[in-house]
């Protein structure tokens, strides 16, 4: 039998129970092992509900039993999370978590941890929610050098462009609809600002590259200048717009960035719509791969939790290869970066194309009938410095997207 | 030091070495070990090639060898292939093989003789070349109980179908272009009648399900009575054409199914085109899953068996676990699974559509111009014998193909 403690009885913690007890037969065959919840960890009380006899208020009781071999870490956010951790593994015990805030800031060091005692930090619920990708990274595609990685990594902002594609609505008045149904938080910027697929791709990149990517170094833009116009735009074109959270090698170096990008029917990443995620990882010798699910949920997120769990009671005290170093990756600054843009342009394409070319180069154009006042053109690719300076001497530039088309 | 012998230096054998050669300081990381190919066996020589220094010609240079730890078997068909690798496994050697023939013929056995021998049977590249699914579906998806696994599990007619639909040519045509670029055999009848797809069909349920579950009790329909009308119709109602192999839990039961399916849009296999192949894949707390990349090709699928090959340099002399007994899953017949139907009726909309109604019951109905002296409809869902009996009753079908729309 293994002992775990789940702390944390939120929306994820309440979905490793129901997973444990749900399928407890065939998780206890594939574990070779019984998993008991010994204990749930919550300021609340809970009356009434099963879990009331497990439920503790105090760490304490957790980290003094020497019977709890898996600390399940599902409360998010940094503090008191990372002292929960760090104590769980100086105490011994391997731990799971779905808190990517955590593993992106603390991940190299808690790693670290757990290989050093021989256990286990293992967090595929960080990243894609229930998407299998941490595990394929660290075991499946082991005989790759990885190149790229490039995902739909957020299911508030994939709803909120897809709604917007299917309505031709704003996308305040989209985010206010995904608030409703709870797609999206009262407090949204993490989601709609990038800064949650910022740290997911941070988490992804370390693995990949086996270096430590700050998340703090990635280049990140949200969605929320993404307009109606921008939509019908990228609709004429037959392309769509996704919020992409990419690292990629160049040459020697590697960049990340998390930004809106037009992406066209030919990447597999075009009809992940709604709140689905994605992660396309290209290996040099593997090629393109993708893996695609619910990339957010109760249920598929307590799904990954527990497939950790499992996978700790199979490793008790055998640390699991994880390719993440302590050594820092320099990511390249991402004016050097080369990137096509679409570029919404103020004026007339018949009256401005020609001075347009001459600032932009070779470009292709587009216009749309309810758009008078303004025209669009996808340009060749190009550095985001080169880019920057060339629409800041156009001076008529109303808004860009990269195109990856 | 991990020596490794590969039988068989054709597409896969000289992948495997290939890939072994590119990325031999990143594998070796992976691997704990120096992965070191200490023989290659094959009835040929290669003069000039660097591989003729470990090549052998006798298989008993390897097994009597006892530094050999890891047999990668990628000789393909049933023998001397079943032979070798079980004279391996009673060796004490792993295997890592990409031959589905083998793993659907004695996969039970063979995984069993490695499991009492605590060593492994690996084989990720025998479904889905280098997409990483077996490895995920025995160690990621441990939480979920799987009750669907779908996929486009054969490159060639993947090709052939996308190829149709791009370019509005009949089977045969396409076939001889396919031939002709070495996307089709000379000999096509294992792909194009589904054969293929029902081997890695069978073995991706067993490991699923755990439980045996026997190819030859699977019906499989392949895709030559496709022609270029049906793709008309598909394209007229946005749907697309593919061979879809596919294991279903219906009640407590299970049924497996090779046939040619209209999918539309909404399914995230819909996109998959040319020679790459998906698995779509729904468990009971992750809901719907997709593994997407290159089902073929030698450096594909060689990354796959390197892949084994690392996990069993990883594992040796420790089984890795695997969900499939030597239990029989008896299958549904096929009579009694569920589908609509897409159908191409003689005669004409308007005047034939009460009679059909009458036996068919409700159906949406489609026509094409060019196509006068037929019309189409798609049919509620109902048994495949009740089908076979109203199509029967009716008279007029000119073909059927089943519909996820």
């Amino acid at each position: 039998m293994v002992n775990i403690a789940v702390l944390g009885y939120g929306t994820v913690g309440s979905g490793v129970v129901e997973v444990i007890n749900t399928n407890h037969a065939s998780i206890n065959k594939k574990a070779g092992t019984e998993i008991n919840i010994k204990y749930v960890l919550d300021l609340r009380d809970f009356p009434g509900d099963p879990v009331q006899k497990v439920l503790v208020h105090d760490f304490d009781t957790i980290i003094n039993d020497p019977e709890v071999d898996v600390v399940v870490e599902v409360m998010g956010g940094i503090e008191p999370a990372y002292t929960f951790t760090k104590r769980a593994l100086e105490a011994g015990k391997s731990v799971c978590t779905s808190n990517k805030a955590l593993v992106a800031e603390h991940g190299t060091e808690l790693v670290q941890m757990a290989q050093d005692r021989e256990i286990n930090y293992l967090f595929e619920a960080s990243c894609g929610g229930g998407i299998p990708i941490i595990r394929p990274l660290n075991s499946s595609l082991t005989a790759d050098e990885i190149d790229e990685i490039t995902g739909i990594l957020n299911g508030t902002t994939n709803y909120i462009l897809s709604k917007m594609a299917t309505d031709g609505s704003d996308f305040a008045e989209v985010l206010k609809d995904a608030q409703d149904k709870g797609y999206a938080e009262r407090n949204p910027e993490a989601d709609v600002e990038g800064y949650d697929a910022c740290r997911k791709i941070a988490i992804l990149s370390s693995l990949a590259y086996g270096r430590h990517v700050n998340y703090e170094d990635i280049y990140t833009e949200g969605i929320t200048k993404i307009d109606a116009t921008d939509i019908k735009y990228a609709k004429h074109l037959d392309n769509s717009i996704k919020l992409l959270a990419t690292s990629k090698k160049v040459g020697d170096g590697f960049y990340a960035m998390v930004s809106p990008v037009m992406i066209n029917q030919n990447s597999p990443l075009y009809s992940v719509n709604n709140v689905f995620n994605a992660i396309f990882v290209h290996g040099n010798v593997l090629g393109d791969a993708m893996f695609y699910g619910s990339g957010a949920g109760k249920l598929p997120t307590a799904s990954a939790v527990v497939a950790d769990v499992v996978d700790c009671a199979k490793h008790l005290h055998r640390n699991i290869f994880m390719n993440w170093s302590s050594k820092t990756l320099n990511l390249m600054s991402v004016d050097s970066v080369e990137n096509r843009f679409f570029v919404r342009i103020k004026g007339s394409l018949t009256r401005d194309m020609e001075q347009v070319e001459q600032v932009l180069g070779h470009v292709e154009t587009v216009s749309l009938p309810d758009a008078p006042e303004e025209f669009a053109v996808i340009t060749d690719k190009m550095t985001e410095a080169d880019f920057k300076a060339k629409a800041e001497k156009l001076g008529t530039v109303i808004s860009r997207i990269r195109a990856w088309v």
